[in-house]
């Protein structure tokens, strides 16, 4: 029997999604048919976005699971419409994968200062070396599953890595300091700052203007973590007093970033719009798959989503 | 018995080096002096630069070596008044180091799109991710030293890399391809090519016209190997035609650029001006402080120039 499943979704999704959901379906083996466009009564699953048109689930009476695209179910998990079995997107592939690269490619740029000659009007032919990854301190607030991944990768390239976290925590090759000594520690003399940490009453404003005097004159801010770790103004005192000489930030208290903030004018300031790590198709379409493959094979869906407590 | 080290080199070498060269001669726990102006009669051994205003060595009648800072020799290694054993900077580990990380930065640089978000005067919130390093296939032409190096920290990130080389190699989890056939194998597809060939005449413009139309639509091409080893006139083509999206360029054939390269306006293309891998004076320290430390100790210096062939 072919597997009949739906791609109800926006279709700018479609474009991103056909290619590796296709591949990803091909990989289970399943005898399967993937489509925007499938008789209601003949859907067996439905890969789905809650923008989606599909909003009455009532005629998709063979539905064994609905797939969500998204991390967040909020917006389908209460509709009376849906009976199936829903499941929210994990994609721990993609978000870890996809924070190492933005990370260790921006600790890199920093590092190398690549923006003169990214931009370079004068033409100059400027020849000067950084010091080597050995003799430049990055320091990671957070220890969780992506500060850690980061810090593996940082240290492969021989960057001198200290991470800090609430609690202890050992992690080979990093040095690991942890409660609020450690984080005067961690954060002196760090000549990159990586901001790791989950948004919390505690980690509000963490990086406070004492916060930033702590790091070495001349240092870099890379916040790929969450907007308000950071006290706003007082990074933007710390860049114009030149003590911080660069602020490349991927995410805001507001996003996307009002037109008006001084962030998108700011010289010393790089905004990236809040793409450090997310969802992405390739490996959100194994989930996916994988999902429907266990389903099929009778086994339990993953990421089930429980629909009293509403995720 | 204090060991004199001469450090005679022009003063903004000395800027550079006095930090490195102190650290790694504490480092061997000899007991030592260094400084750039030493009674001549009382020298031991010279840090030295070809365009040091040193040039006649006779004064110094108790040398027991010359520790060259540059690679290069040609200026030093027939001078007529040296007589004591004259050593080249051998710096593998700045070299390769240095090397790893600007391929690795760059790679990931031109991966994540970081360019247009460096530079974005139109303030854009384009919120588009790229693929993950697993779908983003890297080729690497040369895989000596640096190249394998290179290889190993972009698999280390999740990069396909296939790795072309003249001679058959075998590298753990790099698709190694090699000859006339090969080539055409590890061109074809390939989404960033880094070039790390040698210069000889089979490599000269092996980066031709044709070789270029073997890679993906909207490659990009690195080249921190060797000028020559780019019909530069064939790249600007590919370029100009959008088959190229981006060339990061960082040797040439004559260097400095020459002010009037069509390289330096050209919009799709990023100059750096030969740092990718260059001595460092932190590992060249450590290289010059473990010479000292094994001519104390008896032992043969290392990297000693041969005054007969010159190098």
């Amino acid at each position: 029997m072919t597997v009949q499943i739906l791609f109800a979704a926006p279709s700018e999704q479609w474009a991103d999604y056909e290619a590796p959901l296709t591949d990803a379906l091909k990989a289970t083996g399943m005898d399967y048919a993937l489509a925007t466009d499938l008789p209601p009564g003949t859907v067996d699953y439905m890969v789905y976005a809650p923008d989606s048109a599909v909003q009455d689930f009532t005629p998709y009476t063979r539905l064994k699971a609905v797939l969500n695209l998204w991390a967040g179910v909020e917006k389908v998990v209460f509709n009376p419409t849906l009976t199936a079995p829903l499941t929210r997107m994990v994609d721990e592939e993609g978000l870890t994968q996809g924070m190492v690269e933005w990370v260790t490619g921006h600790v890199l740029r920093h590092h190398l200062g690549m923006d003169r000659h990214i931009v370079n009007p004068g033409n100059l032919w400027d020849h000067e070396a950084p010091p080597l990854a050995p003799e430049r301190p990055v320091t990671i607030l957070g220890m969780g599953a992506l500060g850690k991944a980061c810090a593996r990768t940082l240290r492969h390239l021989g960057f001198p890595v200290t991470g800090w976290s609430r609690s202890e925590k050992r992690i080979a090759n990093v040095n690991c300091v942890h409660g609020e000594a450690g984080l005067a520690q961690a954060l002196r003399g760090a000549q990159i700052l990586v901001l790791l940490l989950p948004e919390t009453r505690e980690t509000e404003n963490i990086l406070s203007g004492p916060a930033l005097s702590l790091l070495e004159r001349g240092a870099v801010v890379i916040n790929p973590g969450r907007g308000p770790l950071i006290d706003d103004a007082a990074l933007l005192a710390a860049l114009d007093s030149g003590h911080i000489s660069h602020a490349t930030l991927d995410v805001f208290r507001v996003e996307p970033l009002p037109k008006d903030d001084p962030y998108w004018t700011h010289p010393k300031v790089t905004i990236t719009p809040h793409v450090a790590s997310e969802t992405r198709p390739a490996s959100a379409a194994r989930v996916i798959a994988e999902n429907i493959r266990r389903k099929e094979a009778g086994l339990p869906l993953m990421h089930l989503v429980d629909r009293l407590v509403g995720y």
